[in-house]
This record gives structure tokens, C-alpha cells and sequence, in this order.
């Protein structure tokens, strides 16, 4: 044994790592005594305590005992099994060939594919973010005598303030009634629902889904062991409205504001039969108002919540379709029912919200930098639609059907000679053009529109739209 | 009807509005036809488009039809129901005397209690936050090319170059052996608990857990449905592996580097004799290693993960302990089998945890700050620690008796007087000090250590602590 003052390593520790490593290699087998303290201290040019910590971090770890007496003995210690892993090497050799393949078959850095003209759905185009308001609010809170927040687990409903803003904006925009109180700040749509559904029995309560629906929160549904009842949208509205009322369903989730992904709205005569149907079956409505900002044509319209005077809508409102994906930030406003079962469930929970992320929002829609931000996309989405659909008719014409109905983020486009929507997918992929599939929205199959895709608007550049549908429609028609 | 063109309101929206006004009142009733188009216009001197864009908007609400040779009709609706909120006393009125009562019972700003001494557990002290280092690299990243990535839904297994450093940090400082691939970056510890369970079956897999133990860990658990077996570990070690094998449990959630609460070290055969029966069972170790960073007298024991040559340990680790509670980071690292399953689960889901603090975060180890936090970090708990020691000798002497073992962020105090804690609490209260219950970390009860109460010292500043005892001891022994 030896030491090496020189090492950036502390006397002790080097004299730990060998005491170690010699027990595990049966130097020192069971039942034999480690040298005593002052001799090894003498041989080794140390001070005594330098050996005693040693020993004592030995027997904290349970490869020796002090015993009165008899200095520090070795315990009987399986030891085929301990291997300590001192490099990647060894760390990767120490897996099973199994377990290799497994990694093996993980990128190291993800793939990040990117398309010459991106009309995917979802992301928002890349220079959509306030970088420098974000940039001041944020050195402003970090400078500001609310930083003791930083150090604390904070209010798991949300930062009451943002709450307040949110409630705000969203009765003048929106015509939704609530109370701050009921605003709950969650970390995407669905981590929300995650949330949400511990209030519910999956054993009990079935999810009634429109038909195509989003299929990301029907993931939540049925990986939460829920059953999930189609209803389906694309047969009319006494379809629906049939499906729904012998679903048996607990909840029902719906886009009543710009179906997803088919685009139409629900007429007021509806959503009044879904406020009756919930009432009635003492059933909850979640109403997922994701593309509330963005119609084009006429006047937003009202959240199916204004018109809810049972209490029994969900409202499910989120910051990712103007401010940022990324962010991950969004809300539930629930019921005053709900409400209270909620904090009853969650008292003993924290939040899964950055307090910077809420702080930072909140300053942001208090000094009118979200009303100016969502105009300001209103505006440019707007004419990203328009251009959008003077190239579609420029360059395919008659060949293909248009499903929207002036909101939101896309498109749904059918082309008129029953090509599946994989071969128009990957007919578009070859000539550097990312469109989406519709298939996944559908439970129901085979479903009414196998040859739509689905071409999204707020990811690409207002510039690249044209030529990228003129580079689509080479794609598909030559 | 009138319109203002010196209001703020668009025009055709004016019209829209007290058109929808007088429907709703049967001014216009079911059948009726609405002003033609060109004598409203000449009416209120507007253009035509401008009442056609007000109609437009009503006929897509469904309130009337367009019937070409009749103009806009309106429609049979069942008015009774339709109130639209325009104010917040409207809003309150709208609802029940019940629910009143539950909105009212809700605080307009949550109490955010201060005590003059805080030995609460959790917190950090206020000015623990690294704020301009923070401030400087959130800045870097916003004016970075990454800015991109704030448009986009990014990698949902988190930041890989964030991954990559958490594998070296811990490989370097725990013997942790991992892949970045197998590293998970989750929104806290429950949130990450709760989507680890996704994986599992309430209905066949119990978890057994120490008792003692993590109260707020245990709610996840019983929250989604899971059977929690508690295995004392009060009483030796052989109760505690009696309990464990007789649990059939398929998951065990233990704290071996500081036991939490009570804060002893599990020795190595414990823990060769854990990854045994993990082995033997089928069954997964989650391993809460929150604490890692702190230990005081020692060097820090190894995580159990590494001895694990079975890959049967979940490693848990969080920021929340050194950087922020408030940020809402820690991470999972899975063993193979488990994340192959995991990424096939959460394929279609979205990350909880936003890009920009992650990628903060990813610079932030980079540039040595995260082992320079660290270090100073330890050094001022080290301090604090033997602060409340000395101070508790001093004031209370042999009137109490202390459970801590040399690491943490607290200890364990029992009142050798035999006063419940709830009244010790109450007491130290009345005199400004803050400490914490430790009943609710029991199942099984009642428990030996009725009358212990749990110190903190991460929230409270270090010149606080012997003041802070000494009020103690007045408050309790006078």
C-alpha cells in the first residue's frame, strides 16, 4: 500500500480505495484484521487520523467492524457479485449481450430530421419566440426581491398572480367565467390530463373521444386504463350526439372551438345538448381550446364554457400554440366541484411548473407583451393561410379537396385519386416536402379519409409556403 | 341599434353583439327574419360587408341560417339557458350558494407563513440561487442558435447533452453506471414517480417501502391505486428484510444512502442482500438517492446502483436539494429493460420539462458550476450542521436526544420528556420557530418516535441557528 501526495486525491481516500479493494480481492479475507492504525500510519508517512478515517468510512460501508480490542476485522461479504465499474469500458462490458443490442439501438444524439419545406403540424416557426422580452423579464425577476422564491417549493396550484392574468384574458377573449382560484397551472396538455384523470375511476368512468380526435391525449386516456368511447364527427350531428348518449361515458373530450383535426365548429344548438348530456348523466365536459387565438375569417367563438351553467366544463387552455412549445406551460380551470376534489388529491404534491417559467409569464402577459404576441401571430398566421391556399389552388386546382374552416394550424387535404395518404407521405418526403398523416387521429377503422394528409402552417416560413406546395404538387402530380 | 365608430370595437362586432342581445331577449323570435343587409347598412351608415360579416358570424354560431331568396333567419334555441357573463359579479351570481361557499373558502393570496427561525425541511436558504450565473447563460442560450429549439416539442427523454452530463457526474461522484441514453429528465420527483408506475399494474404489483419513509412518495403511490408494504426500518435489519420478503412486492422504494427520515446508512450486505432479492423476485429497486451530495464526516457511500450488476435499480436523483427546489428538475435513470419499455410507452408524449431550463441547466454543469455549487454548498450545510449541533448541546443538553448520521439536510430530535410532537411543535411555534412533524412519514402506527420532531437546516441562514436553538429551548424547557 502506498500513498501519493502529489494525487489530487485526499490521503484518506487512497488509502480507503486500496483498503477496498484488497478486501474484495482477498487479501484481507473474513475474519482477518486490518493493520492497526498507528503502524500503518507510520509506514505510510501519515498522521493516525488520516488511517482512521479510512477505516471508519470502511466500516461505515460494512466491509469491516470495529471491534473493541481487535482494531478493524473484514467481514464475510459476498463478493463474486460487487464490481465496481471504473470506466465506460467496463461499464459497457458489464451488460449482457441483450442489453447491449438495446442500447446499441439508441442514438447518441437524436435525430433531428429536417425537411426542406415543413409543413408538420405542432412547432412553431423558428423565430417565433420573444427572445429578448424573454430575455429582460427574466433578468428583471432574477433581480427582484422575489428571487427568495427560487429557493422554495412554491404554490403547486401556480403562481397566484399568472393565475389572476389567465383568468383575466380569458373571460375578455374568450367569454370563459372563472376565478383565479380555479386556474391550476399544469406542464403541458398531457401531463394536465394525467392529473385530472387521478379524480376519476378508470375501473368506473369511461372517456367519451371525438372521432378523428387527438391522439396524444387518447394516449393519456387509455395508458390510465380508461375506456374510450368513439363519437364520431365526420357523420353529422345526430351521429355524435347518438354515440355519445349511449356511451355511458363520465367525460367526454371535445374541441367545440375548431374541431381537431377535422376544423369544423360545433353549433351553438350543440353545445347545448353537450351541456345537457353532462348535466343530465352527471358527466364532465373537457374542452380543449388549443387554436382559441387563431380564426381567420370572422370573430372568435365563444368558449363552450361561457355557455356552461351546470359547472361542468373542464376548460383546457395552453401556451403552446403562440408562445412557445417548449415551454411547456398550460392550464386547467375547473369546476368548483373539481375544484375542491383536487386540492383535497394534490395537497401533499408540488408542482411540476418551473417558478421561473410562471414568474417570468406572468410579467409578460401583465405588461401586454401576450396580447401584442398573440396579434401579432394572428396577423402572420393569418396570411400564411391565405398564402397557403392561393398556392394550393394554384398548383393543384381540381385535383385535391381542402377540409378547414378559417382556424387554427392546418389543413386537412384529400387528393382526389385515392392514393393512400403513406404513399402521398413518402412521395412528399422524396422531394424534401414534411406533411402528416391522419390515420393516428382516427379510433374507428378503416376510416372515411384514408387519402388525407394533414399540412400544417405554423412551423414554415411565410416565404417557403408557395414554393413548397408547387415542390408538393411536383411531388404527387409531375 | 346603433354602432360608435369611436369605441375600440370593431364595427361589424357591434352589430354582431346586439344583434345576438336581442335574439336572445325574443326581440328577434324563432322564424324571424334579421334587417336585410343593405337597409341595416344604410341604417347605421356602415359598409354592407360590415353587416354581412355580423351575420356571418351569428349564422356560424348557429343562431341564424342563411336561406338564399329569405336572408338570415334566425333559429329555434333554447334560450332559457344562455347567459354570457359581462362581469365578474355577474360571474360570482351565476353561482350556487354552495359553490360560493367553496370560492369563498379559497384565500385571494395563498399565506405564505414566515417564522423568525425556520427549521423547516426542504427549502433552501433565500439567497442559495446561483442568479447571475443563471442569468448569464439563459441569456447565452436565448441569443444562441439552439433558439430554434423554443419552437419546437423537443426530445421528450430530455436534453441530450444535459443526459450526457448527469451520466458523467454521477459515474465520477456516485459509481453510478449508465448510458446518457438512460437517463430520463423529469419534472420532479413525483411527476417522475407517476410515470414510472405507467409501466407497472396496480392490480398485480405492490411497492414496499420503508417505514418511516417519504410521505410524499407514498401519496403517488396510493394515488394511482399501487399497495404499499411497509418494511420497518427501526427495527434491525433482519425486520426490515423479513417484511420485504414476505411483500411480494414488485417494487421497492428505498433511501440507502441516508435513509429518509431517519437518516441511517444501509451497509453494504443490506444492500447486496436488496439487489438479491430484487434478483430472485422479478422486482425493481427505486432508489431515492436525494441526498447524495451531503455527507459530512465521510466520504459519500456509493449509490446502491452501484453494485447492481442485476440492472435492477431505478435511480432517482433530483437538483432540488443544491440548486432549486423551484426549478423542477431531477431525472430517472432506468435500467435497460425498463427504458426499451419506457420509450415504447411514452413515445407519443410530450417532455414536462421546459427546453430553456434544461439547456441552462446543461451549461451550467458544463462550465464547472454545478461542482462548484456543490462543493460550496456542502461546505455551508457542513457548517450549519455543526452550528446545530453545538447549539442543541449547549442549550438542551440531556434533555433531548438526536438521530442524525453524519449526512442530510435535517436530524431527527426526540424530547426525552415524552411530550407529543404535535405539542412541541405548537410550543416552538408560539415562539417564532418553525420545525417539522415526523408522523405523517409513518404507516404503521403508532411508532416508536412519537415524541421526535424533525430540524432542518437547508432553509435557515446559518446566523440564525443558534439563535434559533436557544428560542428553542425557551420556548420548550423555558
Amino acid at each position: 500500500m502506498h500513498v501519493d501526495s502529489e494525487l489530487d486525491i485526499p490521503l484518506y481516500l487512497q488509502i480507503y480505495e486500496q483498503c477496498r479493494k484488497e478486501i474484495i480481492e482477498g487479501v484481507y479475507p473474513a475474519g482477518e484484521k486490518l493493520p492497526p492504525i498507528r503502524k500503518l500510519a507510520e509506514e505510510l508517512r501519515v498522521a493516525r487520523n488520516t488511517v482512521e478515517s479510512a477505516y471508519r468510512q470502511l466500516a461505515q460501508e460494512g466491509f469491516v467492524a470495529s471491534k473493541s480490542g481487535s482494531g478493524y476485522v473484514v467481514e464475510k461479504l459476498n463478493l463474486d457479485d460487487m464490481v465496481f465499474a471504473a470506466n465506460i469500458n467496463d461499464s459497457f462490458n458489464r451488460y449482457a449481450d441483450h442489453e447491449k443490442a438495446v442500447l446499441s439501438s439508441f442514438p447518441e444524439i437524436p435525430e433531428k430530421k429536417s425537411y426542406e419545406y415543413d409543413f408538420s403540424y405542432g412547432n412553431l416557426s423558428d423565430n417565433a419566440f420573444p427572445v429578448e422580452t424573454w430575455r429582460k423579464l427574466t433578468t428583471d425577476v432574477l433581480y427582484s426581491t422575489e428571487i427568495a422564491d427560487a429557493s422554495r417549493y412554491n404554490d403547486n396550484m401556480g403562481d397566484f398572480l399568472l393565475r389572476l392574468n389567465i383568468a383575466n384574458h380569458l373571460r375578455k377573449t374568450r367569454g370563459v367565467h372563472c376565478f383565479p382560484q380555479q386556474v391550476v397551472i399544469q406542464a403541458g396538455t398531457q401531463a394536465s390530463l394525467q392529473n385530472l384523470l387521478t379524480l376519476f375511476d378508470p375501473a368506473k368512468d369511461r372517456i367519451a373521444m371525438e372521432d378523428p380526435g387527438n391522439d396524444g391525449v387518447r394516449l393519456v386516456f387509455t395508458h390510465n386504463r380508461f375506456e374510450v368511447v368513439p363519437c364520431p364527427v365526420y357523420q353529422g350531428s345526430q351521429a355524435f350526439f347518438d354515440a355519445l348518449t349511449h356511451s355511458g361515458a363520465r367525460l367526454a373530450f371535445v374541441t367545440p372551438s375548431n374541431q381537431f383535426p377535422t376544423g369544423t365548429v360545433m353549433p351553438v344548438q350543440g353545445r347545448q345538448h353537450l351541456l345537457d348530456w353532462a348535466r343530465t348523466n352527471n358527466a364532465y365536459i373537457i374542452e380543449d381550446d388549443y387554436c382559441r387565438e387563431f380564426r381567420y375569417n370572422v370573430r372568435p367563438v365563444p368558449a363552450l364554457q361561457s355557455l356552461d351553467t351546470y359547472h361542468r366544463v373542464i376548460y383546457l387552455g395552453t401556451f403552446s400554440r403562440a408562445l412557445s412549445p417548449a415551454m411547456r406551460m398550460n392550464y386547467l380551470i375547473l369546476p368548483p366541484e373539481l375544484l375542491k376534489q383536487w386540492t383535497e388529491v394534490f395537497a401533499g404534491y408540488y408542482s411540476a411548473v418551473p417558478w421561473l417559467s410562471q414568474v417570468v409569464l406572468r410579467r409578460f402577459m401583465e405588461r401586454g407583451h401576450w396580447d401584442k404576441l398573440l396579434r401579432r401571430t394572428q396577423t402572420h398566421n393569418k396570411r400564411k393561410r391565405e398564402l397557403l391556399l392561393t398556392a394550393l389552388r394554384e398548383h393543384m386546382g381540381g385535383k385535391i379537396t381542402i377540409m378547414e374552416s378559417g382556424a387554427g394550424l392546418h389543413l386537412l387535404l384529400g387528393v382526389r385519386d385515392e392514393r393512400s395518404q403513406d404513399t402521398l407521405i413518402v412521395e412528399a418526403e422524396k422531394e424534401g416536402v414534411c406533411i402528416c398523416e391522419t390515420d393516428k387521429y382516427w379510433i374507428e377503422k378503416p376510416h372515411p379519409l384514408e387519402n388525407y394528409v394533414l399540412i400544417g402552417f405554423s412551423a414554415i416560413d411565410e416565404d417557403r409556403i408557395a414554393p413548397g406546395i408547387e415542390r408538393l404538387a411536383q411531388a404527387w402530380f409531375g
